[in-house]
C-alpha cells in the first residue's frame, strides 16, 4: 500500500480506466471498484451476441490491465451507496472505502422507459452474460426452425425484430441478417437464407439520426441490401411471447426480440440526491465534478454535460476516455500544488474526432467533420480504429486472425449455444439476469425516439 | 434428403460424430442428434476451467463439422425415449425418428455415487456450462480472499479442494496451483501466492491408477513441485457449505471444491430394459450392437465390453473413436450386401495407443506400451497429441497460439466471471445446471475408489 491522497474509482469502463492509468502517481493510493472483473470493449460486443467473436477476445480482467501500476488496487465489489460527507464509499463485500477524490464512472445500462417486463422478451446488450443470452436466443431460433415442419411457426422462428435504429440495432440487424444469409445457411439442410426476415424498428423519422442525413440513406441501402426491412416513425406499444405490437394495431410475430433503443444511467446516481436528466445522467459543471463537490467527478456515460455546440455530449467511449484523461490531469495538478490547492480548473472541451458504425461485411458508415463515407471504405476505417483501440495485444491478434477467418470462409469461431436450456425465445422463468430494474419514470415507447442508443 | 436406408446417431461426441463423418454415402440418410449443438473436445475442457482456454477453442458446432455431408441431417434435440420394437427415436422438441439403424453415443455424466445433493457443491466437469461454472467460482474465489481481511477466512476462501485422483483431477488440481501461483499472484495486491492451498483427495492407493507405478509416483512428485497436497487411501464422508468431511472425521474448510471422482452413463440407457454395469453402461455384443438388437449400436462411454486383457475397455476418447469407425464400417459393409445382410460380423478390437495425463506447466506423464515419459518430454508429446486431434483448422491455430502466449507471458486470456453472482462457491438456490439426476444406486463415496475418472 503507498501513502498519499486516496482516490476511489467506481467502474472499468473506458471513462474509470482511461483514468485509472493516468493516475500512477507514487503519492496516489487509487482504488478501482467494478461488479465485474474485466473491462469489456462494448463497440464490438454485438459481434458476440452474433457469435463472430468469443467473449474472452473483447474482454480483459481489469486487474490484468492494472497489474504493474503498483499504487492501483483493483476489487470485485459492489456499490451500494456513497457517504458524500464523510467521503466514503460503501460496498456490499467488503468495508467501506474512504476517498480525497472520488470519480464515478458506473456507466449506463438498458433502458424500457418504464417497461420492465419488456426485458424478459427482448434482451439489451450491455454485457457478455446479455450477448451470451441473445446469441443463445438467435442460434436456437435456427435449432428450432431446421426441426420445425410447419411452415407458419417456421416463418415466426425465422422472424427477428431489433428495436432501436442507433449503432448498435443498426450493427445487430445486419449481423442476424448476414448470419443466416451467408454463415448458418449452408449448415442447415431444411432452413433457406431468403426464409430469414430481419426487422429494424425505429420510432424516430430516420435511423443513425446523430450522423448526416444522407449516411441515414445510405444505411437503410446497405441493410436493404442484406435483407433487413426497415421500419422508421414506427413506435412500440408493447412486447410480449408473441412479438411486437406497434402503436399501429399491426403485431409482429417473431421468435427473436432484441432491444437497442434506449440506455440510462446507473441507479446508484439516484441514491445521492443530486441532479438529473431524464436519462438519469447526473448535471455536472464544466470540470466534469458535481456541483457542491470539487472532489467527485461523474464521467463517461454517467455524466450530462453540454458541448460547445449546446448539445448534450454524446453518450460514446471517446467521450470517456477524454473524461477520463481531464479528471486524471486535473487530480494530478491539484496534488502537485499541495494540499488546499484551490485554483480554478480547467472546463473539460470534448475534441470530436468522428463516429462510425458498421452495418456488416464490408458495409459501413463513417462521418469525420465534413468527410462522410459509407461501404468498403468506411468498413475498412471502422475495423482498424475498432482494431486498434481494443486493449491488450492479444485480444488485437485474435480478433483480428477472427475476422479475416470469417471474412474469407464465411464461417464463424464461436456459435456456441450454452445455458442450458433449449428452446429459443425467453426463458420460463425469468432468469437472474434479466429484468434489470430501472426507477425511471418515463412511462411511453415513444420517449426511445429521442433516446440515445448503445 | 437423400433415400436409402436411415441411420440415426445419438450424440456428437468423439464417438457419434467419429461414426457420423465414415457414413458418407449417398444411399444412406444420416440423423445425428445432440442435446448441445456442439461437438467437445473434452481432453481439454479443464483448460477452459481454469481460464487458459475460450469455450469456443474447444468446442465446434456439430452442423458445422458435417456442413459438407449432404446426406446428413444434424438435429439439436433430446431424446426421451426409444422403441426399439418399432425402431423409432422418440424426442422432446419433434417428430420422431425412425431408424434402420441406430447408434447410440449418448456419453456419461458426473456422478456422485448416491450423493446427488453434493452436484451443488462440488461440480464435476463434463459440459462447457460446467467449464464456466468452475471457472466463475475459482476466479470469484481469489477475488473475495483479495477483498478479505479476516486471516483464517482468506485461507478458507484460498483453499481448493479436488475430489479424484483421475486424469481429470490431476489436471484440474496442478492447474488451479499454477494459477494461484504464477498467473494470478501478480495482479493481487493483497492475496500471495503461498496461501493458496490446493488439496487433491483419492479414494484408491494412488492417483492415476490406471498408469503404471512409476508414473503414479512421479505424478504426486510433479504437482509437490507446484505445491498440490496429494492425499490418498482418503474417503469423502460428506460435502456441504463449510466443506469436506473425510470418514476420519477431519474437516477441511474450503471455498471451492470439484468433482472429479466418478462418471456414469447417460440415463436414456436406463429407459430400455437392457442390462447396465454398475456405472449404468449397456453390455454390448462384441460387435458393439446390443444383445438381440443386431440394428441398435452402443460405443464409447456408454458401453462396456471386455478387452483382451479381460478388463472393461476403458472410457477415453480412442475408444469411442475406434468403436465409431467399426460400427460405421458394419453398417457400410451390410448395405453393400444388399437387404437382409446376416452374415457374421468382424468383433471389435481396441488399439490402445498410450495415454497421457498433464499435470501443469511443462509437467505431464504419458504411458505407451512399455515406454514411459514424464516431464517435459511427456508435456511436449501431450500438447502435439492435443492439437492434432482438435477439430478444426482454426481451433488448433487459436489454441497454439493461445498456448505459447501463457507459456511465455503467464497470462492468461480466458479469465472472465461471467454468470452475475459475485459471491464465490455455491450459488444460493440450486442453479438449472446443477444437480444432474442420476438414479444409479450405489451409495457410498467408497464406490469412488474404483470408479472411472473423467
Amino acid at each position: 500500500m503507498t501513502e498519499g491522497a486516496r482516490v476511489v474509482i467506481v467502474g472499468g469502463g473506458f471513462g474509470g480506466l482511461t483514468c485509472a492509468k493516468q493516475l500512477t502517481d507514487k503519492n496516489l493510493n487509487v482504488t478501482l471498484v467494478d461488479r465485474h472483473n474485466h473491462h469489456l470493449f462494448q463497440p464490438l460486443l454485438y459481434q458476440v451476441a452474433m457469435a463472430g467473436l468469443a467473449p474472452s477476445e473483447i474482454a480483459v480482467p481489469i486487474r490484468s490491465i492494472l497489474r504493474k501500476q503498483r499504487n492501483t488496487t483493483v476489487l470485485l465489489a459492489e456499490v451500494v451507496g456513497i457517504d458524500m460527507v464523510n467521503k466514503r464509499v460503501k460496498l456490499a463485500q467488503t468495508q467501506d472505502l474512504p476517498y480525497d477524490y472520488l470519480v464515478l464512472a458506473p456507466g449506463a445500462r438498458t433502458h424500457y422507459f418504464g417497461h420492465d417486463d419488456w426485458a424478459h422478451y427482448a434482451p439489451g446488450l450491455k454485457s457478455i452474460d446479455d450477448a451470451v443470452e441473445i446469441r443463445r436466443r438467435v442460434l436456437l431460433a435456427f435449432e428450432a426452425a431446421e426441426r420445425e415442419t410447419d411452415p407458419a411457426e417456421r416463418a415466426r422462428l425465422l422472424s427477428f425484430v431489433v428495436i432501436g435504429g442507433g449503432p448498435t440495432g443498426v450493427e445487430m440487424a445486419g449481423a442476424i441478417a448476414e448470419l443466416g444469409r451467408y454463415v448458418l445457411s449452408r449448415d442447415f439442410r431444411r432452413v433457406r437464407p431468403s426464409e430469414t426476415r430481419v426487422l429494424l424498428i425505429e420510432g424516430g423519422a430516420r435511423v443513425l439520426s446523430t450522423f448526416h442525413e444522407e449516411l441515414s440513406e445510405k444505411t437503410v441501402v446497405q441493410l436493404s441490401e442484406l435483407g433487413v426491412q426497415v421500419r422508421t416513425g414506427t413506435v412500440v406499444e408493447s412486447i410480449d411471447v408473441n412479438g411486437v405490437k406497434l402503436r399501429s394495431g399491426e403485431v409482429i410475430s417473431a421468435s427473436t426480440i432484441l432491444w437497442a433503443a434506449g440506455v440510462s444511467s446507473s441507479p446508484l446516481l439516484q441514491t445521492l440526491g443530486i441532479e438529473l436528466d431524464r436519462a438519469g445522467r447526473a448535471k455536472v459543471e464544466k470540470d466534469c465534478s458535481l456541483p457542491g463537490h470539487r472532489e467527485v467527478f461523474v464521467i463517461g456515460d454517467a455524466s450530462y454535460l453540454l458541448g460547445d455546440d449546446g448539445n448534450p455530449l454524446p453518450g460514446v467511449s471517446p467521450t470517456a476516455m477524454q473524461m477520463g484523461r481531464h479528471v486524471a490531469s486535473i487530480i494530478r495538478g491539484e496534488l502537485a500544488q499541495g494540499a488546499g490547492a484551490t485554483a480554478a480548473r480547467e472546463p473539460f472541451r470534448y475534441r470530436d474526432k468522428g463516429s462510425m458504425a458498421t452495418i456488416g461485411r464490408s458495409r459501413a458508415i463513417a462521418e469525420m467533420g465534413n468527410l462522410r463515407l459509407s461501404g468498403f471504405l468506411a468498413w475498412l476505417a471502422w475495423l482498424v480504429v475498432h482494431v486498434f483501440y481494443l486493449i491488450g495485444f492479444r485480444n488485437r491478434f485474435a480478433v483480428v486472425v477472427d475476422w479475416a477467418w470469417s471474412y474469407f470462409t464465411f464461417r464463424r469461431g464461436a456459435r456456441l449455444i450454452t445455458g442450458g436450456r433449449m428452446e429459443p425465445g425467453p426463458p420460463e422463468s425469468v432468469s437472474h439476469a434479466q429484468p434489470k430494474t430501472t426507477r425511471l419514470s418515463t412511462s411511453t415507447a415513444e420517449a426511445a425516439e429521442g433516446a440515445r442508443t448503445g
